[in-house]
């Protein structure tokens, strides 16, 4: 197969070089012809490379990813698919020194690239690490709880995701070619679902070159990356229910796109918001938070330029506070930054990705400025070429409820610093950006971040809380994590991404399906109460007739397998004695008045520790086999009391297999439920065990 | 105030009711002039409402619910809005007769009743249940676990829901005035968001009865619910991002609403579609599924005369069964429908909504035959008036997949049987509907139901499986349930409501929150570890300078209060002991050289059994309390190996209180974390109790 090389061509071609896009599993070359899109270093204004999608077939990718990329995807596990980007990160890893390289070209100082590049290959981990812990070894992941819909348990609901029949196209911000690829590939492909990548052009060779690596690792299946370098061209009109479609840019941008797919296509976006960062009322300059919110708001000042859909536009500060803030901020801002060519081990900040972007937030500083905002620190005068200084605004009296502020965004380093009055008034501005991804509260009081969460969560994705304690420890207001959801209502987009395992259900459609414990079964690969079982009974397994569950290795073991303990009886002397060697002397145990007197108690009763406990002793297999351990309960409930005269008795089934990808063992998870002598419920709970994929003889 | 009663004058004036809208707490009747909508009885022509929407304020309605509804309903935590729903419902069930009255003139029969009426009160009873039972007793939820997003535990992750800042406009359909309206206004409520409602005008004066009935009530917050009686006028236009709307009817207004609405504003539709139901491959006549598939297509196709956007539009059954389905369903439906008056007693199946849409069923009934559709039963020339009769018809051969087999529906008693070849073909068949509400696949076969959820779930909202098992338990092909999800992707509108506590979710913005323990913990109101505790120890409690937390009722308990045991040390005869009592012999508590070649263990151990009831013993207060039982854990997961010679302790801390509206006791769930002599942790979980609200001195 034809390789581009696109990175040795980007750094060592004297010709811009001309991407090529990564369709059907081949790279293709544009037809000559068409619009051609140059691609320049904004600091040293040199052509690097052209795009265009002259001739590309975008309908057959489409088709592709639907046949050939589900088809490869769905012989893979959440598992088996997690594990991939596991490698895939520690590929990228390895050869991300040519993405740094190429990315100076960007504008992005070695700083930035650390958010980008190591960010990306971060997500990739994060999503590994989560799609393992987090979600079954199948291909088909339970939400929440069965309902049991008729008396007679025959008749269930539950809730399954199963990924969209279609393709997740991604159409991405200049910003972050690297992280902004990764962090919506990571989800779709854990989930099954074939990626399509639309970069931003004045990036795209970034891009392009990191979907080189990662087809050069040899770990995709086919069908599951493609990458469109160019325009979008005719990509979105073959879209339809089954697939989806993700955006990060501008709000207009989103706003465009959303009218261009079809209805029911899923469209999500996520734009530029103008994210406030509030000072909290009763912070003064000697405080630590004072200077946690300084170092805020000049880390999210100068950190890419200031070209961060999360930056700070909008510093909320209380009105004695503006000229304190104004002053420490521009204090730091002199004392630490050289804009320069990132290339130049002196520069600090590089210069904004275009000259096109460079008047653009040229005309919304002077924008804002009209709109009454006073001019602190560098300008729209200052701009030199795509370099722009860090810039303050202030704005107090009316001018602090201009739409401008509001809903102007200078996408580069600039900042307004609103004053307000009161906690009330501050909400109201925050909220007056009409949906935000982000917005930070500095306060070491807790009963005000509570009133702020209750004020302005709704109008965010993020909210983000500093103070003394974790002015050290946060991860920035300005850092989506792979954890957490990163989005927000409104003038943000109205999308959410990433969230951990939130993230994957967004490329997956909920159902809820409805049947017998059989076929409930059968779908989600679980074992549902009421469902066939294979028992075996202590007797047999004693005579040697049945095979305890707890002897099959993971080989062996099937949903459904169960053992049946005898019932053992509980004396009174049973329940004094567990009380008095484990101190629980609680009176529902040892006071038999006491006992009567609570309202859930007929009498002395068993302690419900004793009963798990016993239960372990009505189902251990007490020889070395495959299980290795328990490791945990889940779901305890006690339902019925146990008092003296009573006897109790176990059933335990196989419910969910969970074999580990990167390990010669696997979860099972027991269902458990205790019965009394009349058949009531005594107790249910599952049971966690490790056991062996095969009984390798540890013990 | 003035009070309408509508369903009196719908009944008893011999004039057309006018209806009146209820808005900023007042009814309001529209003005003179302005486009009246008549609505007639569809069995008798009688006029019997007038509609129009003439100078109402829904500007004026938007602002009172975002201020006045939304300020109310904060007041109110998620369990008292719960608790007001059943009181509503109980209500409403007292005063049902009048809304069955009523609602014959819409053609529906007594059994349709159930279907709306009783269904919407059930809907109504469920969500309270559930939010009582699955949600806090506060006005904020959290989603999953907090992360730790530093290695020293100062900062967390975590993801809340609080409520959309705006109203939920309802823009309803007309086959379900009752149950349309209270399946939306119940999760909107719970989450604490005003409700716009405006009901489609066919059946307009059943919902406006309705909303009278619960105006009545005098349960609900001014500004909670408001109704719009006629057309929806520029309701749509005064919405933002804060606000959510949720449409109910055909595809084609879903998409014309979709592109009147403000970019931002949350746009969920539910919209008909052209649902299928599978008959299995091995079924055969004499099978109890093929009974009970025909029953199900029975059930669909006659209740509320096909007006439901659930019904089964498309029976798929393989070739070899098309003549017996058909024969099978005809001779059902001779037997049992007598399409009349639905006021006749013996009238089992009433007329369509409206002589207009009489005239849809018909004209799309035309269509299916244009397109190869060959009529079994029924048709277009036996339509009279409003009435239609059950209409079959059957599709072979290449007809199978013309376009409009899968796209024109008939709302109304028609249904298309459609033959396939092989299991892959139905599935194809399926997906054709381009995403529907709910597909029935009936078999008994667990493989193949996995095999079509594989298929055609991603296409659907909900799947249905049938079998002998649970064709007596099941609710139904055509019913949305409120603990299960409906809706569906595509033609079906792309929306999801009911789903229980995942329809409240829709009214409410998920935010990721970032800050410390003592952040979280006051937004939260649940204690995070890390946070700040209130702690006492043993020997405080000995010495009487401390109170036990469990010696505290919820009127003096607070999140934070913590107790913290003494050491406790484990002695091999205590653990072989507990093996002997217990009859928990697990070798690696009883054989130290296979513990040794465990890979888990360091040489025998303790149970963890053994280590969680001597955690109890070492928390216990053993006379008699607050604290009424122990009823759970949760989440139990054991970390450390405690051997013999090591010694626990146990810190535990109240985590979270959720004090019962109806009882006078509440649940406490109390952060345990079981340590060793070296501060690892050993154990930890969550034990759950019951408290007393005031000390009532039941011990």
């Amino acid at each position: 197969m034809t390789t581009p090389h696109i990175a040795r061509a980007i750094l060592h071609d004297d010709e811009p070089t001309v991407l090529p896009s990564y369709l059907k599993d081949q790279w293709v070359w544009p037809q000559e012809g068409g619009r051609i899109s140059d691609i320049s270093d904004p600091a040293t204004g040199a052509r690097i490379a052209r795009a265009t999608t002259t001739g590309l077939d975008s309908q057959g990718a489409v088709e592709h990813g639907r046949r050939c990329g589900h088809e490869n995807l769905a012989k893979l596990s959440f598992h088996d698919r997690a594990l991939i980007l596991k490698d895939l990160a520690l590929y990228l890893q390895e050869h991300k020194e040519q993405l740094y390289q190429i990315s100076y070209h960007t504008g992005a100082t070695s700083r930035d690239h650390l958010i980008d590049v190591d960010g990306g290959i971060g997500t990739l981990f994060v999503f590994s690490s989560k799609g393992r812990r987090e979600m079954p070894n199948s291909t088909v992941m339970i939400d929440g709880s069965a309902e049991q819909l008729s008396r007679d348990g025959t008749f269930l609901g539950e809730h399954i995701y199963t990924p969209i029949p279609g393709v997740a196209v991604q159409i991405n911000a200049f910003n972050f070619p690297v992280w902004g690829f990764l962090e919506k590939f990571a989800p779709a492909f854990i989930a099954g679902v074939p990626t399509i990548l639309k970069p931003a052009t004045p990036t795209s060779y970034v891009a392009a070159a990191c979907v080189e690596l990662m087809i050069n690792s040899g770990l995709l299946p086919d069908g599951s990356l493609q990458l469109i370098s160019g325009s979008a061209g005719d990509l979105l009109s073959h879209l339809d229910y089954r697939d989806h479609v993700a955006f990060t840019g501008s709000a207009g941008t989103a706003a465009m796109l959303r009218k261009q797919v079809a209805d029911g296509v899923r469209f999500s976006a996520e734009a530029d918001s103008l994210n406030a960062a509030i000072l909290g009322e009763g912070v003064s300059v000697e405080d630590p938070e004072f200077d946690a919110y300084i170092r805020t708001l000049f880390g999210e000042i100068s950190a890419k330029a200031g070209q961060k859909c999360t930056a700070i536009r909008r510093a909320l500060v209380p009105e004695s506070m503006v000229e304190a803030v104004v002053s420490a901020l521009s204090q730091r801002i002199n004392d630490k930054i050289i804009v320069g060519n990132p290339q130049d081990d002196a520069t600090t900040m590089g210069p904004v990705v275009s000259l096109e972007q460079a008047e653009d937030v040229k005309a919304a500083t002077q924008r804002l400025i009209e709109a009454g905002g006073v001019l602190k620190l560098g300008g729209p005068n200052a701009i030199d070429g795509a370099f722009v200084p860090p810039t303050i605004l202030s704005f107090d009296g009316d001018n602090r409820w201009a739409e401008a502020v509001h809903t102007v965004e200078a996408f580069g380093p600039v900042v307004s610093v609103v004053a307000y009055h009161d906690r009330h008034e501050a909400i109201e501005l925050a909220a007056r950006g009409g949906g935000s991804l982000v917005a930070t509260v500095c306060t070491h009081d807790a009963e005000e971040a509570a009133a702020y969460a209750q004020g302005i969560a709704a109008h965010h994705g993020r909210l983000h809380f500093l103070d003394r304690d974790d002015a050290r420890s946060t991860t920035g207001h300005g850092s989506p994590l792979p954890h957490l959801i990163h989005g927000g209502p409104g003038r943000a987009g109205g999308g959410e991404e990433l969230g951990g395992v939130r993230g994957i259900k967004h490329y997956m459609q909920r159902s809820a399906i409805q049947g017998t414990p059989d076929h409930l079964t059968a779908i989600t690969g679980q074992w549902h109460r009421g469902a066939r079982v294979n028992k075996v009974t202590r007797a047999e397994v004693d005579a040697g007739t049945g095979t305890h569950p707890f002897r099959k290795s993971l080989a062996e073991l099937r949903i459904g397998d169960q053992f049946a303990s005898d019932l053992r009886t509980v004396e009174l002397k049973d329940i004094l004695d567990f009380a008095h060697t484990t101190g629980d002397t609680f009176y529902a145990h040892t006071d038999e008045e006491a006992a009567m007197a609570n309202p859930f108690f007929p009498r002395r009763v068993a302690h419900g520790y004793l009963l798990v406990s016993w239960a372990a002793g009505l189902f251990v297999e007490p020889q070395p086999g495959p299980v290795l351990a328990n490791y945990g309960l889940e779901n305890l409930r006690f339902i019925t009391p146990v008092t003296y005269g009573d006897a109790i008795r176990v059933e335990l089934t196989a419910k969910r297999i969970t074999p580990r990808v990167t390990d010669d063992y696997g979860e099972v998870a027991w269902d458990t439920v205790l019965y009394n002598q009349n058949d009531e419920i005594v107790a249910q709970y599952d049971v966690l065990t490790l056991v062996e994929k095969e009984h390798l003889t540890y013990g």
